[in-house]
């Protein structure tokens, strides 16, 4: 009988055909993952509280410090607890695009947007798996979200909108440096203006549960990675609340597997290292109900040629996919809708067995103008006198290119894509002005959708009871539901502010 | 605020169009659903076992009795419980198919099957999220599990084989009563014949847990619907091992809504009303890492004119799917592969927003001709003369439907379909002889992919350590990874029949 005890269920597929096949022989090692081999043990009350607060924020990302904020607004005496030795998480490195329905921006450009499109869009995308009141919430609130950004913490957002994958019409509004940074940053602020304690290097061991309320946590300070076991252990006592906040587990190779086998370790991720699944498993553990794990989304607008989120997503979110075209460099043609949601496109991506070439015009490659000179110098992007060159250097039969390009012109003109259904009314202009630019592409995980059931009041609901369990909260990447299958793109940051604001709220008031 | 404490997280999408809208406000009322009120609470190891056992398996269907089987071959003292007043559960009500690869009926037939080729249906099928190991063993021991029942339990099978959908060949083998009580019973007299113990109305509140080890269970005895919070309890000793095999949470509406919005009480389900969540959420309490919970499966061989699994499905699984043509009344046409995976044909009828119609002739009717009779009795299958008055029955456009049945006969002439890819080799006739026979279809929960997590030995992972539980089996529809997104009909038997047995000869042995 052969024995598999690692349990890394990989795929004995070719999945990543141009990477090099996996194979069922190529399980992880576990000690590699700095897996823990300890049995799970509970952890009872302490006799001391080495540090006492109202609230404790687990989590330093969008989610979490809107959650910090609202809970010091409230007037309780808060701490935010951060695993990494720097703050922000994924909510630093993304490419700072937020979803808002109903801004005035949208309104002085004359997009006509209503809650109900942006949720069609969401349920399309979610293929219907969305939670349903959770996901209305989101679209409802997302400009009031944006308003307090901007208005009360000092956002700097950009004056255009951009038009993402899978949205009818433009909604994303960027921050100026175009990082989401740009949000981190004035919510650190904001946090230190208000006196909200932040501590990095804190690595979250045990919920504390006493008589079914959740009252603290232990915790390993100055951690690093590894020492996950270590026993040079602290109490935090939350008198109130804690608020979960820590994220997905994208780059949870052994975790990710158990929920989808195909995700094994030769796919790369856009995620920093630290998002593990280590505060799911511990939601999990003290009764929350974790739905839809098995939906963890790639992003098809990562580069093989950098690692993790890199500035690629830039160049196709904001330049590539609205105003230039994507083809398969064995065909030459286009064979997706480039704004089309996120899983249809890596899907279709994948199909192709090797990557996309995304290709844009001096005229298209204005929105993502400022990171170009990076992108070249690493060799990512490259720039094109003619559409010729561009063919010969990535191998694309010559004139089939040429014959798409002209093909898609046309389209342009006639503001409408017959054949993909790209929205074609968002200003696009015919790709005709050299240089041209172009980069490959190649999916790699990116969010994951599910994560520990909450409540329209962010109270991590209980597998058993259906009741909340007191004194816990969760918000963000770490909870499921409002995304269901597939999360459109920049529907994260309106999702993690408006449960990160509900959760500190509620939070300070338990 | 609004609060949705209930959280059933219901549509707020008309999917099931022809039986009327779900809306967000059609909450279900959880006391109707016997659901606790209770906290969770940890049993601690009683004083005095009332019971003591060296195994003991939760649930009495194919995986739980083969289970038991095993171990008591293996030495061991074993009790079976079974919650439910009658033994079987799904396993008993449902078709009686078993997908076996290399049989010698396949082999006398001249079918040319391989272990490659029933992975690859099983992985196309899956979507790829198949654990590759555990489905490799499916498909390599299902032989050897269906000479077991054949030869040693004494189950009787039909000498002709079925095509099922999604099936690259004919590989499903029937027993010739046409329904899993075919293995059940013979299963239950070799419990009897070697001495294993069974005993109904069994209801499992609580594993407990000793020391990291499962040692045994605290049950209520005499269990009968609503009664899950009984304080009259047992506690049952299990030297050697549990074995969880206590089927899928289809019946689940509260459970499976969380996972699966869509899917609310509008929706019927083949499952017999047993068929809840509670084992799977205690194996989740124990530590056991659930996985793929998300894919929930819809039979697309359910008649919306009986309740439950009912006889529709052996009247299209054995005539229809594979000798006739399911067309869309609205159009007269077919819109799928008749003999495409589960997934792609429930798919393709809801999306035309109403029950398909299935037809086939005298001759094509001749493998379910067994429960024509009950069918037409219940007004589930009509009975027809002509396809004329088949069509006006239906409103069916008669001169489209006639058109459609020419065409298919001359893709069954020429061996192939063209136009949906349903496979033509294996000896279908033209749709030429009255009387005609029809019914409706429209889909209803049928299978709950996802489940805990087990490893080649079936025993319980422990999400955190990834070692196995101590004491903990697990097999049967209650685990997951086998089957991926989608499993394909009629390899549950041997998914539930090779890790049953795996399971019963670990415990007893542990």
């Amino acid at each position: 009988m052969s024995n598999n005890k690692n349990s890394a269920h990989l795929s004995r597929r070719n999945f990543l055909k141009f990477t090099g096949a996996a194979t069922a022989t190529s399980g992880l090692a576990l000690a590699g993952l700095g897996v823990s081999t300890a049995e799970a043990t509970t952890v009872s009350v302490p006799k001391k509280w080495d540090e006492i607060y109202d609230v404790v924020v687990v989590g330093s990302g969008f989610a979490g410090l809107s959650a910090a904020i609202e809970a010091k607004l409230a007037g309780a005496n808060v701490i935010v607890l951060e695993k990494m030795p720097v703050l922000g998480g994924n909510s630093s490195i993304n490419g700072g695009g937020m979803a808002v329905m109903g801004s005035d921006i949208q309104k002085t450009q004359g997009v006509k947007d209503s809650v109900d499109l942006m949720l069609d869009d969401m349920f399309k995308a979610g293929l219907g798996l969305n939670y349903p009141v959770q996901a209305r919430m989101v679209a409802e609130r997302s400009n009031e979200a944006f308003e307090w950004c901007r208005d009360y913490l000092g956002v700097k957002f950009k004056d255009t909108l951009a038009h993402f994958g899978g949205h009818s019409v433009p909604r994303t509004h960027t921050t100026t440096i175009q990082s989401g940074s740009g949000f981190v940053d004035p919510m650190i602020a904001k946090c230190e203006e208000l006196g909200v304690k932040i501590e990095k290097k804190i690595y979250v061991k045990r919920l504390i549960v006493d008589d079914n309320r959740v009252v603290g946590l232990e915790i390993i300070p100055k951690y690093r990675e590894g020492k996950e076991n270590s026993t040079d252990v602290k109490f935090l006592k939350a008198n109130k609340g804690v608020v979960m906040a820590a994220g997905g587990f994208a780059a949870d190779v052994l975790y990710r597997t158990t929920q989808d086998p195909r995700l094994g370790s030769e796919l790369d991720t856009t995620n920093h290292k630290g998002a593990t699944a280590e505060c799911l498993k511990e939601l999990i553990r003290v009764g929350g109900n974790p739905v839809q794990l098995s939906w963890i989304q790639l992003g098809p607008w990562a580069s093989p040629d950098e690692k993790g989120f890199g500035l690629a997503p830039i160049f196709a979110g904001y330049a590539a996919y609205p105003h230039g075209i994507m083809v398969d460099p064995e065909t030459g043609k286009r064979f997706v809708n480039e704004l089309a949601d996120r899983k249809i496109r890596a899907d279709a991506i994948i199909k192709t067995g090797h990557p996309a070439i995304c290709i844009v015009d001096e005229v298209g490659m204005q929105p993502a103008k400022h990171v170009v000179g990076k992108l070249l110098e690493r060799n990512v992007v490259h720039k094109f006198d003619t559409i010729k060159e561009l063919a010969e250097f990535y191998k694309i039969p010559y004139a089939e290119l040429e014959a798409q390009v002209k093909r898609y012109n046309d389209f342009v003109s006639n503001n409408q894509d017959p054949e993909f259904g790209k929205p074609l009314e968002m200003g696009q202009k015919s790709m005709a002005t050299a240089p041209f630019y172009a980069a490959r592409f190649w999916p790699k995980a990116h969010h994951t959708m599910g994560g520990i059931e909450i409540d329209t009041e962010s109270r991590v609901i209980n597998i058993e009871t259906r009741q909340p369990i007191p004194g816990l909260f969760a918000a963000g990447e770490i909870t499921g539901g409002t995304h269901g299958a597939c999360r459109l793109g920049t529907v994260a940051i309106p999702d993690c502010i408006v449960f990160g604001r509900i959760a500190g709220t509620m939070a300070a008031k338990a």
